[in-house]
């Protein structure tokens, strides 16, 4: 069952939640923004579904509510910053402003992060840049559930890659792509349906594959995008790799199968190498590469050339990336956020502890 | 029939080659270089195998073999460089050498580069900014054989990414990879074969998936990595649009389906938008966020986990990115370069015209 709710409400109790477990103001008002846009823009895995996950965190220890956020080494286009452990959608941003602020100056700004959480949608971080005139590139890793090559081990995390671009006279292009096949949310979607997922998604401990939704649970792990040799798996392994050595290896952060989990069940692996998860954030400044003017229009030119392709199935239209995103966001800004009653519970309950009114 | 070849004879033999057509001897050295490179590493289809093509561009005016490499904008970080239609193999190094130099100043720097040609391998390029201390990332755009998502139109190239990482006291690692699901050069040598390829390389015009190598030359499209709609192809489409992006349109580069064609009997769509191939570059002087030691110890150990995995089939040993073609090269340098006898022809004809005697 689901039940539509208004953005401000929502927002509201997520701030409110937030507040009571220790943020600032500032920093529950930033956090809930970041998961309210997710579920916005349609990515509902990434949305306030995940609050009582973050709470769970706090609680634990594992998230820190009042972090001392600051830079440990730096030059005039790139900085490392060590999040004292707070939670990555403010730690996030406060990464990618400094960046932005030295690609104005220098024209590009790379801010490598250690010590922090999990930071919510990769959107969020690179559109702070599109604001700004520049194209923002975002990435982090997460905890390890996906394989490599000739591997049944979860080495990796979904590492996602997400890069925005100013387009002129239209939305941004956002490519927002986790590094995987597919990613864990869709297993959890099409196991609430009772339908089977496609060969290619995952790996099971003895090298088959399997159509099951709940083999992670199972011991399974994801595969890489790519799925199968002769497909390109490799280039898979290869992107979520290289985000993971930026990510991880670059800043000090914590790598490999060492990433701490999401989950508070699951203990981070004793003897971790590395801090925290880790982030990495790219700004160019168009500006600084041309006039940004003549950019607009080639990209709008781009744009269009893309979308008046012959299509193969007439009744979908051709869409580029970041656009399906938009017309979600401008139908859930008429109509409210859809939630699954399970959310609303989680919700409820967490209201109820925090003692606010919200519905 | 397959002969071998001495690498140094190769060289020259290359090198004279392009003096013939107008190079300086600096930049005849340069390309000899990146091309026999290629061929060290086992990346045939990027080696001398290509000099008959350059030759033909050059004979048509399409490389300028005089070029006037320049800066066109610049800043502390980043700059845009006009390649004045040289040869990418000479205007690529010339580019990531302006890149690192920035990044051994800010601690990061991108150079976007418009006017170009194909400039080989990636790894040549990434592989300068590891010799550095550097991270190094070099992408291009590609004539157009790619299509996007519900469309067999070419409108993308198979725009391919390389990052290459230091790593202490390994080889660097270097991911290099085509972003679609395979590149030509594998269909190529299927053909040759007389073998079928997988379903999930190609797409027909019809929509159809085909398992013929020869397909190209009847209209099909190469897929994007990901192959199909379920198992991530928007993922691959995202990965080569962002690099037809940040190669073309940032710099002012042609972009999409506009991009000039690699081979000399196919001319340019006129009426581009753009001037000639793109590309980009990025350096990343890891000492600008880390402490180099602490760097290469965590990406050792980075390996070292990778490599100590489980295999599902042991007779394979797990390798990280960049470690196979540092195996062929151990080999070809002691054994010397495996040339098809058609290649060896060509180079031959291209010895005669140019009065070289090279065996």
């Amino acid at each position: 069952m689901v039940s539509k709710h208004d953005r401000e409400g929502l927002n509201e109790l997520v701030q409110r939640v937030f507040i009571s477990f220790g943020f600032s103001e500032e920093d529950a008002q930033l956090s809930a923004d970041v998961l309210i846009e997710a579920d916005l823009r349609g990515i509902d895995s990434h949305g306030v579904a995940r609050l009582p996950g973050y709470v769970r965190l706090i609680e634990k220890g594992r998230i820190n509510s009042k972090p001392n956020i600051r830079i440990v080494r730096e030059r005039a286009a790139v900085a490392t910053i060590d999040g004292d452990g707070g939670i990555g959608l403010v730690v996030g941003p406060k990464a990618m402003s400094i960046a932005i602020e030295k690609a104005m100056q220098t024209g590009c700004g790379s801010v490598a992060v250690r010590n922090s959480n999990h930071f919510g949608i990769g959107a969020w971080h690179s559109l702070m840049a599109t604001d700004r005139g520049c194209i923002g590139m975002s990435m982090t890793n997460a905890s390890p559930l996906v394989a490599t090559v000739n591997t049944t081990e979860r080495l990796l995390g979904t590492n996602p890659l997400c890069v925005a671009f100013p387009a002129g006279a239209y939305p941004p292009i956002v490519f927002d792509l986790a590094t995987s096949a597919a990613a864990n949310g869709k297993l959890e979607i099409a196991e609430r349906e009772g339908k089977s997922i496609p060969i290619g998604w995952i790996i099971m401990p003895d090298g088959t594959y399997s159509t099951d939704p709940s083999a992670l649970k199972k011991g399974a792990a994801l595969l890489p995008l790519g799925s199968f040799p002769e497909l390109g798996l490799h280039k898979g392994y290869g992107l979520g790799a290289m985000i993971d050595l930026m990510s991880g290896v670059l800043g000090g952060a914590a790598y490999g199968p060492w990433v701490p989990p999401f989950v508070a069940f699951l203990d981070p692996v004793p003897g971790a190498f590395g801090q925290g998860i880790g982030h990495f954030f790219t700004a160019w400044e168009v500006e600084a590469f041309r006039d940004k003017q003549e950019y607009d229009e080639a990209i709008g030119h781009w744009i269009d050339r893309m979308k008046a392709a012959k299509p193969i199935d007439p009744a979908v239209p051709l869409m580029v990336h970041g656009e399906p995103e938009m017309v979600v966001r401008a139908e859930r800004m008429k109509t409210g956020i859809p939630l699954h009653e399970s959310v609303v519970l989680a919700l409820d309950e967490l209201a109820l502890r925090c003692q606010i009114a919200w519905r």
